[in-house]
């Protein structure tokens, strides 16, 4: 893949949000560089009651070299919709000659392990890890961690055009190995996302949501440094990657504020304002690229009622980050009344937040998964080709806790 | 890419139909043997009227090493279209670093030079080549033959997924890697193909003419064999590619007749009924192979009436063919009068077809394109990455003609 320069960022403490940069090519014809990352990098697809072929035409998108690691919150009854994804990708594995790891996420074995590995805040009062969009990838992030690849990159399971997931991992691959920092993350906004409704298409731009969320986040930018911008355009990207020395240290938020919290945590811990705790991140760098691919984002549609949630998750984020200035914060409170979402006098609700993965303790929660999580699958359809079996994670060599 | 393995064929004289083969994996990690044959391909983009984003959208999913070709048929007044598309395709060679070959179907100096090279039936009654996609893509495999590159693939100009035009060529080089013969041709049979329409969409797993064309030639193999067969899969694939050293032999049908037109050309010269003038051919054999791809074909929609014209001209190729027995003749008569397509008593018309482009004089093409063509460019953007400049199309290594 070949990304147009990108000459233009704006900095906020250590963090760089590089302009939106377009792809020039899907594929440039040299792919060592890409290769290298994609060898390192776990891509996580958390996963809720999608239909079988959506979901093996999004595995055919993910390059060979990439581990894929499966969160599923379907349901198990009356059919049980997560042994049938587990043979998807079981299926899939076998006949392309690869290794995966799935898991699903009400599964009171995970809640167990993680209860083990030290973060009871992910449990709910059923005693099984919280639903949520943001609590997959908080588990898929774990996941990852343990296998000791280097980045993590996150493809939703909704997605009609397989070609345009592969699209994603390659940009991540490409953004990455551009940004070239132990603590970098790479963002996607779609060229556009035509939308099926009852039969009908629309065809836009700019997600509903995440035109207001970019507003927003741009905004707060703005409110410290004078002059407005319009950096920020991937605000909800629920298309992104990071290197997991970065993942591994953020606070993730629970359900769809996940997205837009990656902003607000980075700005927080390293954005200047407040104190940081971590002289190492501030001294390198976060570089944030945001990268417009080519192909339409064209995927299921959860319909209004879903948007309105999501940008609501998201200006609740904004107004209650201790780094967000008190101009914005009455801004925000003023238009959420105006949208009538708010009366007057009412504040936002908190949205839930954890502590990062990195707190974990990873060979507990493995011990754990191990033990007690039946639907923990590690398929390996490397054994066929005539390689050695390895399975993804290696008990012996997982990364020690680093926060 | 990885393909599914194809485990049967049918065989018509030398000719050999596999069935339909299903991509498993767009990357599938080793890239070698895909860039072997994409650094000797060439991507046909016949183009007509279709707008600057889209064009630029199918530039940028044709993979770097291929070396693009469009073939215009667009309007040059009141604007001048061509201009536009000249302008995208050189800038896209400036951004990328690559280089490629655009002309005009109606530029009097490319008519000059068909003439010159020995194909009089190419030119109407203007003087000028005549106007169709059957026409464009032999314009297209001539200049591809002047480059010396070895295979040839076709891609339309009007496909809105740049991610589905990355995985035909990808699907080309891994089908023409997998067939390793010198006369083999790799066949699309798109995955499902959402239309736009009125702002509606409609989602078919099959086109409306590609079912009755398969239909009919199938019957075409089964009236030989004695066994009914569902093996041709892609009697209307717009997007298919083969070695030039095949191609060089094809006698090409104008218009949309083409793509049908190939199957029963393949048969007519290499199927064993009719003496073969290629003793070369017949002792190899001619894989076809066919591939499903993985990514919608999401693309314009000409309307009903165009369909109705494309089933016709398939129909028409293959009751006029010297091969097809009596019976299945007399059953297409049959069907077209049931359709009201054809008057009791009249006969279907005769497609128009063209010689092998195999039987151009390559040399005097070149020269009289070069002396008199306005339309005819090479962009070169490799100077601009530091490589000296190569234009496609080497005066001194133009191969000879062939047949
Ligand atoms: N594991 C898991 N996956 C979820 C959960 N909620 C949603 N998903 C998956 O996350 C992906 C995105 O979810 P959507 O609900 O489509 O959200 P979205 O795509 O961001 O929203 P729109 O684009 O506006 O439709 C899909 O693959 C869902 O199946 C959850 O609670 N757990
Ligand atoms: N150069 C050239 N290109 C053409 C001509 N006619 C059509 N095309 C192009 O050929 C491609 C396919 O043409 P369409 O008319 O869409 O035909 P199709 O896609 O096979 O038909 P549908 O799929 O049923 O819509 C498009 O990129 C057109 O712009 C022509 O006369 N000359």
């Amino acid at each position: 893949m070949r990304l147009a320069d990108s000459f233009r960022s704006e900095r906020f403490g250590a963090v760089r949000i590089h302009e939106l940069q377009r792809v020039i090519e899907l594929d440039s014809g040299s792919s060592e560089a890409l290769r290298a990352v994609e060898s390192q990098m776990v891509v996580v697809v958390p996963c809720m009651n999608e239909t079988r072929s959506v979901i093996e035409g999004v595995l055919s998108g993910i390059p060979h070299d990439c581990l894929i690691v499966l969160v599923s919150n379907s349901d198990r009854q009356p059919v049980d919709r997560y042994e049938i994804e587990a043979q998807t990708v079981e299926q899939f594995c076998r006949l392309a000659g690869r290794s995966a790891i799935t898991v699903h996420q009400r599964d009171p074995g995970v809640a167990a392990a993680v209860k083990a590995a030290g973060m009871p805040e992910l449990i709910d009062d059923d005693g099984l890890v919280r639903a949520g969009k943001g609590e997959a990838m908080l588990l898929g992030m774990a996941l990852a961690a343990m296998t000791g690849r280097q980045y993590i990159g996150y493809v939703d399971a909704d997605n009609y055009v397989p070609g345009s997931v592969h699209e994603y991992c390659k940009a991540y691959a490409a953004g990455l190995a551009q940004a070239d920092s132990p603590y970098a993350m790479v963002r996607i906004s779609w060229h556009s996302k035509p939308k099926l409704r009852d039969g009908r298409l629309f065809f836009s731009r700019k997600g509903r949501s995440s035109q207001i969320t970019n507003e927003w986040l741009n905004r707060f930018l703005a409110e410290y440094s004078g002059f407005g911008t319009e950096v920020i355009a991937t605000g909800n990207a629920g298309e992104h990657a990071m290197t997991l020395a970065l993942g591994l240290k953020l606070r993730i938020a629970g359900g769809f504020a996940v997205e837009p919290y990656e902003y607000m945590d980075l700005f927080e811990q390293f954005g200047g304002v407040l104190e940081s705790t971590d002289p190492d991140v501030m001294a390198s760098s976060v570089p944030v690229l945001q990268i417009e691919t080519r192909n339409p984002h064209f995927h299921d549609n959860k319909g209004e009622e879903h948007v309105r949630g999501m940008r609501m998750q998201a200006l609740n984020v904004l107004y209650h980050s201790p780094v967000t200035l008190p101009a914005v914060r009455q801004s925000i409170l003023d238009f959420l009344i105006e949208q009538g979402a708010l009366a007057t006098g009412q504040e936002p609700p908190r949205e839930r937040t954890y502590p990062p993965v990195g707190t974990l303790d990873l060979d507990l929660l493995y011990d754990a998964l191990d033990a007690e999580a039946l639907s923990f699958r590690q398929p390996d359809g490397l054994a066929l080709t005539g390689r050695p079996p390895a399975p993804p994670i290696d008990r012996a060599s997982i990364p020690r806790r680093v926060a």
